[in-house]
């Protein structure tokens, strides 16, 4: 990823898309959220739903994947232009994420990233503490959900 | 679950406990958030955490697989007394999701929520609002992450 001086507030990047299928979504909650409008169609339809939903976490963990695939593809992106490459720290945590409208079976959901504030990580100098929105937006432009996180960024090293 | 009348502010839960294979860490990891040090021994040794970790989202998927199983056991119990079960709402986000302490390999967790605050929706006026501090727990006692949550609880109707 981009070194944290290359980092600038109100920066935007998409990040991916997703296809909530059904056999996906009763599968995530089986495992890990098995509430009956996530596990089954009857149920679902049944409920104040009125049909299958995605688990709110699954439509999180859905950001999770797209976004490591993502620095991922940056840094291969960056290397074979010769560019150096920042380290990217592990997550502090997450606030104020909110499951604004539900996620049916079929929906696709578009994430995106802004970049909300920096600053100077004081317990590891070294780097910087980038804070994101992070966005879903499903096919009929609704937020679908929304959090904001902070993470370690490598700065550059004054050699450099 | 209980109704939304039976419960109180402060009212102590325990959820349940969860020891974190290595296999288990990086299945979760290779398929959510595929981050060094949460998928292969090697390169988390030579990262901060000098050991594999357990993705933060994993310690935090754990609890709501726990959490629907608690909720599942207590209706079951209720039922086979003879009570009348509330039903529970979906979750309507999370804030303060903080992840204090890694998770390494072999550690256990204990899991409990403790409740915050209770009060009527508006929106909903037959249902009410709670609201949890859900905690992790490790082996030596380090809390290795926390956050809040407010979901949707069944109240009592006027007739009983």
């Amino acid at each position: 990823m981009k070194y944290f001086e290359d980092i600038a507030v109100g920066e935007r990047f998409a990040i991916g898309r997703h296809t909530f299928k059904a056999d996906e979504i009763k599968a995530f909650a089986s495992r890990f959220d098995p509430q009956p409008f996530h596990t089954d169609d009857k149920a679902a339809e049944g409920s104040h739903f009125g049909a299958l939903v995605a688990s709110g976490w699954h439509t999180v963990m859905v950001w999770m994947r797209l976004m490591a695939e993502h620095r991922r593809a940056s840094a291969d992106a960056m290397r074979s232009r010769g560019e150096p490459v920042a380290g990217a720290g592990p997550g502090l945590g997450f606030r104020e994420l909110k499951w604004l409208k539900p996620v049916y079976a079929g929906d696709t959901i578009d994430y995106a990233n802004e970049v909300i504030e920096t600053r100077v990580s004081r317990r590891r100098p070294r780097h910087g503490l980038l804070t994101l929105r992070s966005t879903g937006v499903n096919q009929n432009g609704d937020v679908i959900m929304s959090f904001v996180s902070t993470s370690f960024v490598e700065r550059r090293s004054e050699e450099t």
